[in-house]
């Protein structure tokens, strides 16, 4: 039995975090230098400090001493404020599922996935679905047997989409991908008949420093605080927080011929940085700290790219200044032609890649072929196949190869199955937010001026500040007043592309 | 009594090592994360990482644990190889030392130093060592203390000498600076009144983007492997390791009206990533790793910034890189001129900007003020005006004020009592090995040629391969054969100042 008073409890439970903190500060430090500023031949050097912090990593989350204190604290939940419960009911979450797993298999799976991922890069450079065949195989066989140990009452796949969105099921995916399925199917359609937009305006030669001096433009129009907010160019761009939301972190990835990339990256990753940075600051050096889920992070930052970012009046005022950015290039066009540009929708091969419209077509594929394989309806060896067939259906193209098909995201290689949903339920969530907050805001007056003051502050109202205190269905029925409703994105999608394509 | 064999003992010896390296990179790159890319309102929560991350590195190197683990080795050393015995000693000797001191004062000494070095910013600032003088006080009176309980066999200022460089005697220290002061001050009273060299060439414009340009030329052509040592831009240039060798990180700043600052920076700090990054592979991890003493660190920076630099050869061949990188500003110069102008010697106030015969002046007055200090003969209240008489004798020049005079540099704010010597120790010891390669290495043929290869190899093999493994002393008398003998240095500088001054 623990040898404390609860308050000492308290204390220690605040003092772990504090712990975990300041390792994944330096942990994903090592990492955002290795994508960014380290020499290229570091990596190894690299792994070496990281194969040892990881060690305390685990040792502070998942030790005997963790867990003893983690379940004190639970028999005494009642005398526990309403955050200091949610930390432990999120600590403990991770503690006791991994004890449910037999050590061997876990430290197994570990391996398996470093080498899987290795052999992923390999395989996608090589388009070699073989290869990597067996490396898949098996990490679905670990993941079939782990959902039997940790949720044997659970449906398998129902405990891969609770990994990444605690209450998410299956019923309401199928129910989600359903409805949008059978609109946008049809819509995308539409919109392939009709005459395609000229994007002409997003290509040319863009250089660099203008690019940049753009960027660091626009994450102050959107209202970052660059005291704490930094950027940085990485081959992907993405967001971290370092240590805790007052050290954020985004990065870009300039193209010089097509300044709307980059420009579209920073919006995006902005928006997972102004809800990280929007934490309550009494939640920092907390598991609380900068925000919940997946699905919800995607809310924030695709409400940024996209229901703003691509909107007429984000256009409108944005336009003046890439004319003053980029004079020779933005002669004799207008704010309406951008705005058309960067709304052109178009079947295409890569997600990554993939426009607004098509976006959750592409999410779609993989859901299906993730339930079917957990539920032993496809075997991992016709996953190429099927994928092709399903492109073919969902968005009317040819996969050439399967490093432009099956291979081409990195999540299944790092046994991240039941992953994929968030990103187009993060869609749909945003979509509901812009429109309830569009009962109290008027939204496309306050952009046309530049002024995102309004917009930021009902954000932070009901959902950055609160970090991870709710779960994503608490935090949506909070914020909404009632329950997620895809009906808003689907509106959302049809109206907009109809009146772009004038269809 | 430990519970181990003795190669478990070994094992145990080479994971502590490990660990130490992994918080040192992460600990070290949190820094100089700091001090390039970080947002400008992130030094508090660095502040909390680190504070967390030291606590650990306090108990891996001080803890019992690795005290008995090194005593315990320490007891069976004629069973350990050289390396290890080594390794053991200079682990045991900051432990063994810590143990006599008592821990209240221990700690408070700590609380000392970041609460001087924080009074010493703002009192530069403002340039009023009276703020300054109490914690000055305080530290210079602990260090007496703590002399007297680490080594109360000692002098006080050997043990100061002693704590940076292994071996140092005031004794060696007063025949050097003696005979050092009795030939330099003459030939800087020639130089004085000699006609002055025009040194124009330095000044202009020099567009960054240029100068950057410059600097990666520079690290390639003196041999860096830009695979393991990265450049960045800070307020002061430094030199970095990440966990090992493997990872080097030097900076750099850029003046645009006057490259040749930022350029010597990029070979100081090049020199000194020479040196480490050149340690033998088998001695990453360990804190044989990296070379030895801040000396022969500088004996390596200023080697290759001064006597290879600033070399007619060196400048001979760098000369039509400026001319292609600078081809206005050079056009009509030549490598003659560029030579005169970064040879160009006047006594100033500032030790950091001061010119290759006039540094060591500005060392021996601190070197002389510190000595007096901790015998007695000096009042800290006094060091101002002490500070001022002797820069009017060793330099010629008056002191305005005390930000351009004794509050200049942050060493006695962090406790660096004794610290100074070994800047011009090292510029000394330099000037001997490149007299000692002279006998088998055509140095001025090599560098004229652009071939850094025979003078790298020299240095890989006598001193960089090496790493911490053996003492200044004993390196000095593996590498030179002989005793140190400052008489090179004096030489090489009366020849050079004499040639160039025409005297």
């Amino acid at each position: 039995m623990i040898n404390m008073t609860l308050d000492e409890g308290r204390e220690a439970l605040m003092s772990l975090q504090r712990k975990m903190a300041a390792y994944d500060h330096a942990a994903g430090l090592i990492y955002y230098d290795g994508c960014t500023t380290a020499p290229k031949a570091t990596a190894e050097n690299r792994g070496a400090t990281l194969s040892i912090l990881s060690e305390e990593m685990y040792r502070l989350a998942a030790s005997e001493e963790t867990a003893e204190l983690l379940e004190f604290l639970d028999a005494n939940k009642e005398d526990l404020s309403y955050d200091e419960r949610r930390m432990v009911h999120l600590l403990l979450k991770d503690i006791r599922e991994m004890k449910k797993i037999p050590m061997d298999e876990y430290i197994a799976y570990q391996e398996l996935m470093v080498k899987a991922d290795d052999v992923w890069h390999d395989a996608k450079e090589q388009s070699d679905f073989e290869m990597f065949r067996p490396y898949l195989e098996q990490l679905v066989a670990a993941k079939k047997r782990f959902a039997k140990y940790v949720a044997p009452e659970k449906d398998v796949y129902d405990y891969c989409l609770n990994e990444y969105e605690e209450g998410l099921t299956m019923e309401a995916c199928d129910s989600f991908f359903g409805r949008l399925r059978s609109e946008i199917v049809p819509l995308l359609k539409k919109v392939s008949e009709a005459p395609q937009i000229d994007d002409s305006l997003r290509h040319g030669f863009f250089p660099e420093d203008r690019q940049e001096e753009l960027s660091y433009w626009l994450m102050e129009l959107i209202g970052l605080d660059l005291g704490h907010v930094g950027l940085s160019t990485t081959e992907h761009p993405f967001t971290t927080s370092l240590g805790s939301h007052f050290d954020e972190r985004i990065t870009t990835h300039y193209f010089e011929d097509d300044f709307a990339c980059s420009m579209y990256s920073v919006v995006h990753e902005g928006g997972h940085a102004l809800y990280d940075t929007g934490s309550a600051d009494e939640l920092a050096y907390t598991v609380l700290d900068g925000g919940v889920a997946m699905s919800i992070h995607e809310s924030q930052s695709r409400f940024y790219e996209n229901l703003i970012g691509r909107s007429r009046a984000f256009c409108t005022y944005v336009f003046p200044k890439l004319a003053e950015l980029f004079p020779e290039h933005m002669a004799g066009r207008d704010a309406e032609e951008f705005y058309r540009a960067v709304n052109k929708a178009e079947p295409s091969l890569i997600r990554t890649e993939s426009d607004e419209l098509t976006y959750c077509l592409h999410i779609m594929v993989r859901y299906e072929l993730e339930k079917r394989i957990m539920h032993d309806e496809l075997e991992v060896k016709d996953l190429p196949e099927e994928w092709n067939r399903m492109y073919k259906e969902y968005l009317g193209i040819d996969v050439p190869d399967d490093k432009h098909g099956v291979l081409q995201d990195s999540h299944w290689a790092s046994g991240l199955m039941g992953y994929f949903p968030s990103y187009a339920l993060g869609n749909a969530y945003g979509a509901q937010f812009l429109a309830k907050m569009k009962e109290s805001v008027d939204v496309d007056g306050c952009i046309a001026k530049g002024d995102f003051g309004p917009v930021n502050d009902w954000n932070r109202e009901n959902i950055w500040k609160h970090g991870a205190r709710y779960t994503p269905a608490e935090l949506l029925r909070r914020v909404l007043g009632a329950e997620f409703d895809p009906g808003y994105y689907i509106d959302y999608l049809k109206n907009k592309f109809s009146e772009v394509y004038g269809l």
